[in-house]
């Protein structure tokens, strides 16, 4: 053929990652290892569309911070009459208002975990992410939620980061766990600090506090002094808080910390001493967390003023690359006040999924393997044997077996280096023209076996 | 508070669907068990993001049929040059697009499965989805695809749609396979029979046969006189062929059908003798279906020009509220032909997976139980409890179990009344104050036993 074709070489899409197999095959495991933690505690999944009314975005007021993408039909003819669609920029929009749509469906308290695409239509830029997994749960209740909840959400989070699989060190190559730190406190305690040093603009010292791990000590006191005008006296005392660390554990310094908080002249404000007990009831609910795995810090405030307890962020402790918090959350008052005539309190966490693989993937932190989900190729030989392959794949199967029979009779030497390509861990050889006995070659172990023994190997990986 | 709240009453989106937990929980099961045979024939896993360039769309030139919705950020500023952005309506623009950019880092034949969800943007009406999950697989290999191939798509789709699982009949609610039948043909046949019939607009023909289904013989004898201007000899030759149907099994009449076909008229023609020869070779790998689960007939040929060769499509036996084919396909010549210089012939098969989740629901046909994933539910009637509560949570989770500890201690009704509104199957009752010993309810059969009892119970429930 003569015929010129038209070429259309497409380009990635800045901000819309995409993974190789072998990369998605590692992204899989993440996510159902954090979809096996959630239900392991009883959480339910929900999934909403990736849509919602603008208008449900909007009554939440945080458009202009989140870059609404909206949709239009491309062929809409003019009087088709629709509601404005947009695409979710987070889970809690969406969870408010599948809740508020499905009141009395729903078992109290509601514990669910969503974990789905959202879109965020940042200016394009380097590193920005525009689509991106979010894992979250969240525990609602009418009118008042335990605080066993805020201890149950920490340790859920804990559990799932620091279990994540193939995990590896950049260098050596060697598996390792994450090494997370979730740390912790409650925002009453800062607001109770306020309202002691009688500061009027609480929300304006908790944002500035909120910079912390962005701009330092000094940053902060800084703007404090600045742009709210607080006395060194004020300040003095702030810091002498929001420098205040301990890890969580059943120790003499954990308890050493609650006691010196309630002896201070802070404790006199009730707000203060509400938080610091809460604190303590949450903390204590997670001395099972190994040492060094959870801490208090009283610097941490989450930015929005959504939260009104405790609050959550987690630090990566080797990953220097990852900046900022992985993993972050809260209590709130009211979920979905702005659609439903109910009292719903609420307390969530949330992980930022796709920044934390990208990361990882980057950064050479991931044990990238195997190219397909394949267990065992069968080598098709002859013509003949295809019959009888196909039956052993079948068999396999029902073990539980992922198993390709290779699709045409060929040189032994290429099928061995289509298994070879893909990470095949093992492969049935036909040890006769109709393949009535097999043996097993293991890959890794370049050895091979009776069909029985190398069966032994099988199972064993598969463990 | 005398303050009035500003209410917006949210309402589901037309074309959006969106299910409560205990459905989402058989949605899950579904997919968990679509990936799971997927997966067992060596299919690997990608996932793109929801958005193409529009572009890449348009370049298939189906834009104007598939309706599509296009982004725009809601809060551009002028001078912001980026490209244009469109959600994709299938997977297959985005698996080309995909294969065309990585070209060089997969391993051929490549197989891989894709389970996300596509938009299309039709005008709202009842029943039609403008949001919905595909479950597609497709093996692609360059210049030249192994026929095996097409036998393994339909062999995959079989074992995922007789295999769903949670199905039950509408009446008697007891569990039962879904009764489904593939049935394929070859697209060559009836373009040989075109040839041999010196029918020059062959691709009408195929178009009008086509809706076979949906306006019966009569129908399409009548366009076929009308619009195409066929004789009746041509006609009642075309009739004689797409009447033919015959189940696929290893029996006389399986033979008798293609010995039929081989020394018909037809048979001078090459394309058509080729095309019967592809069919009986990818019959002959179907066997193994159960008798009446895999049929022929020539009268398949699904509307698109894009298949070349096999052809796929299913019915469900059982569900007359179901129209139309849940699952279909076919061979296509060439991929990737619009983005990459490369010779890309493929076979795919694709289930419209939320239109049969919803029929089914609709009609149902699925099993609905359990409102969490919860196995068992720990009581906590004293806070001396809490401890031991959760120390034998967290040894229940780690041999598998998805355990809830009631959050607070409160009367026991109360405890019970939330495991029987969740159906939460097992509880564990502890016996102290402390919680050192425990009894396991069985919640179906009523009884409590001893927890070495009650374990196995829990065994033999899990299975």
């Amino acid at each position: 053929m003569n015929e010129k074709k038209q070429i259309y070489k497409p380009r990635p899409i800045s901000g819309f990652p995409e993974w190789l197999p072998e990369e998605r095959l590692v992204e899989q495991r993440w996510l159902d290892h954090i979809r096996r933690i959630f239900e392991s505690y009883g959480y339910c999944s929900i999934e909403t569309p990736a849509v919602e009314e603008l208008n449900v975005i909007a009554a939440k007021g945080e458009d202009v911070d989140k870059e609404i993408y909206v949709l239009e039909r491309l062929h809409k003819q003019q009087g088709d009459k629709e509601a404005r669609l947009a695409l979710h920029f987070d889970q809690t929009v969406p969870f408010a208002r599948y809740v508020a749509q499905n009141f009395n469906e729903l078992v109290y308290p509601f514990k669910r975990y969503q974990m789905q695409k959202v879109w965020r239509g940042e200016r394009p830029q380097m590193g920005r992410m525009r689509e991106f997994y979010q894992c979250d749960i969240d525990v609602i209740n009418p009118d008042n939620l335990p605080l066993s909840f805020d201890a149950e959400c920490a340790a859920v989070m804990y559990e799932v980061l620091a279990g994540l699989p193939d995990v590896c060190d950049p260098v050596t190559k060697e598996e390792k766990k994450l090494n997370v730190q979730l740390v912790i406190s409650n925002r009453k305690i800062l607001m109770g600090v306020c309202e002691y040093l009688e500061i009027l603009n609480k929300a304006g010292v908790l944002n500035i506090i909120d910079k912390l791990g962005k701009i330092g000590n000094e940053g902060v006191w800084n703007l404090l002094r600045d742009d709210i005008g607080l006395t060194d006296i004020q300040i003095n005392n702030l810091a002498q808080l929001t420098n205040n660390n301990v890890l969580i554990a059943d120790n003499d310094d954990f308890y050493a910390f609650f006691e010196q908080a309630r002896t201070s002249p802070f404790a006199n404000n009730p707000l203060f001493l509400e938080g610091i007990n809460e604190l303590q009831e949450v903390a204590k609910n997670l001395f099972h967390i190994p040492l060094g795995g959870a801490a208090i810090s009283i610097s941490i405030v989450r930015g929005l003023d959504y939260y009104t307890g405790t609050v959550y962020e987690t630090q990566l402790l080797d990953v220097p690359e990852f900046t900022g918090s992985v993993c972050s959350g809260g209590r709130y008052d009211d979920l979905a006040g702005s659609y439903i005539n109910k009292h719903l309190p609420g307390v969530g966490i949330s992980i930022g999924f796709s920044r934390l693989f990208d990361v990882m993937r980057q950064t050479k932190r991931l044990k990238i393997g195997a190219k397909s989900p394949t267990h065992i190729l069968i080598l098709l030989l002859e013509e003949t044997q295809r019959e009888n392959a196909h039956t052993k794949a079948r068999a396999l199967r029902t073990q539980g077996f992922n198993v390709e029979v290779f699709h045409a009779p060929s040189k032994i030497d290429k099928q061995f280096k289509y298994a070879e390509k893909k990470l095949i861990p093992f492969i049935y050889v036909p040890m006769d023209n109709d393949a009535k006995t097999w043996e097993i070659k293991n890959m890794a172990a370049r050895t091979q076996t009776s069909e029985s023994e190398g069966m032994k190997e099988l199972l064993n990986a598969r463990c």
